[in-house]
């Protein structure tokens, strides 16, 4: 099973490299991971995704709870929370095959953020399986250069709250 | 000054605690990390924003260089790059409020992902500028719930390859 961390953490040099290494010690799998800044300049929000039995996923909570600089956790299912991730992704291109990628782009409401004579970089912002589909149709034409991604980002739904 | 580090690495259990303890114990200033999966299953792109002088800055991506697992390393300034961040915001609302924030939602294309009858969950996906911008809009007329966002996103621009 799939769940959602949402740590709140001191905004301190080494914190990242604490959270990520009780992971790495305790081979706790990470799926995915995002860290950024919240409204307060003190706090950052680290993104978790892992995967394992109901256990292992308690476990993880609770060493992470320990951590000095946790200053709060939320854990949700999937079914829980908006999850959405970026990625950019350069593609090359051709006369020829430009109709096709402009499509792919506009069924995916991905976006066109730069473009060059045989280049474009495109972004997506959407849930992780909308990325990953996008990423296989470019795969399927042989158009892709490179690809970046965040880890995903969630929130819990309005509605639990 | 600013330099994005574009660094491929072995998609392996601890890479992440590797990269990011060499930041901390060497005291060089993370200002936004972001960690995601690329096209190939065995590599994970981590983009890292750093500040320092010229010295500092070369001096992070030589000991990067290093680590075992580093496949690949692009070093780039802002200005060469498409950078862009994604950023959930939770905002709550009342009839009274609700009109001005649809309209900021409009201003700074930003998308209404998820709602309750007193929550909205708000995504943008823009260069870490214009986040901080809707950011500051919400907060001023105070509706901020709860924030969470990535690090900063960036591929080399289309017109320097």
């Amino acid at each position: 099973m799939k769940r959602l961390y949402s740590v709140l953490v001191e905004n301190r040099s080494g914190v990242l490299s604490k959270v990520s290494g009780l992971f790495s010690r305790r081979c706790f799998n990470i799926d995915s991971l995002a860290v950024g800044e919240t409204d307060d300049p003190n706090v950052s929000c680290i993104t978790i995704v892992s995967t394992g039995d109901e256990r292992t996923l308690n476990q993880i909570e609770k060493q992470l709870n320990k951590k000095i600089d946790v200053i709060k956790i939320k854990t949700f299912s999937e079914s829980e929370s908006t999850s959405r991730e970026l990625m950019l992704v350069k593609v090359k291109y051709t006369k020829s095959n430009r109709r096709e990628i402009m499509e792919i782009c506009e069924l995916m409401e991905a976006k066109i953020v730069d473009k060059s004579k045989n280049h474009m970089t495109i972004q997506i912002c959407d849930t992780p399986e909308q990325a990953n589909l996008l990423l296989q149709m470019f795969s399927s034409i042989q158009v892709v250069v490179e690809v970046a991604r965040t880890g995903t980002l969630a929130l819990q739904k309005c509605s639990i709250e």
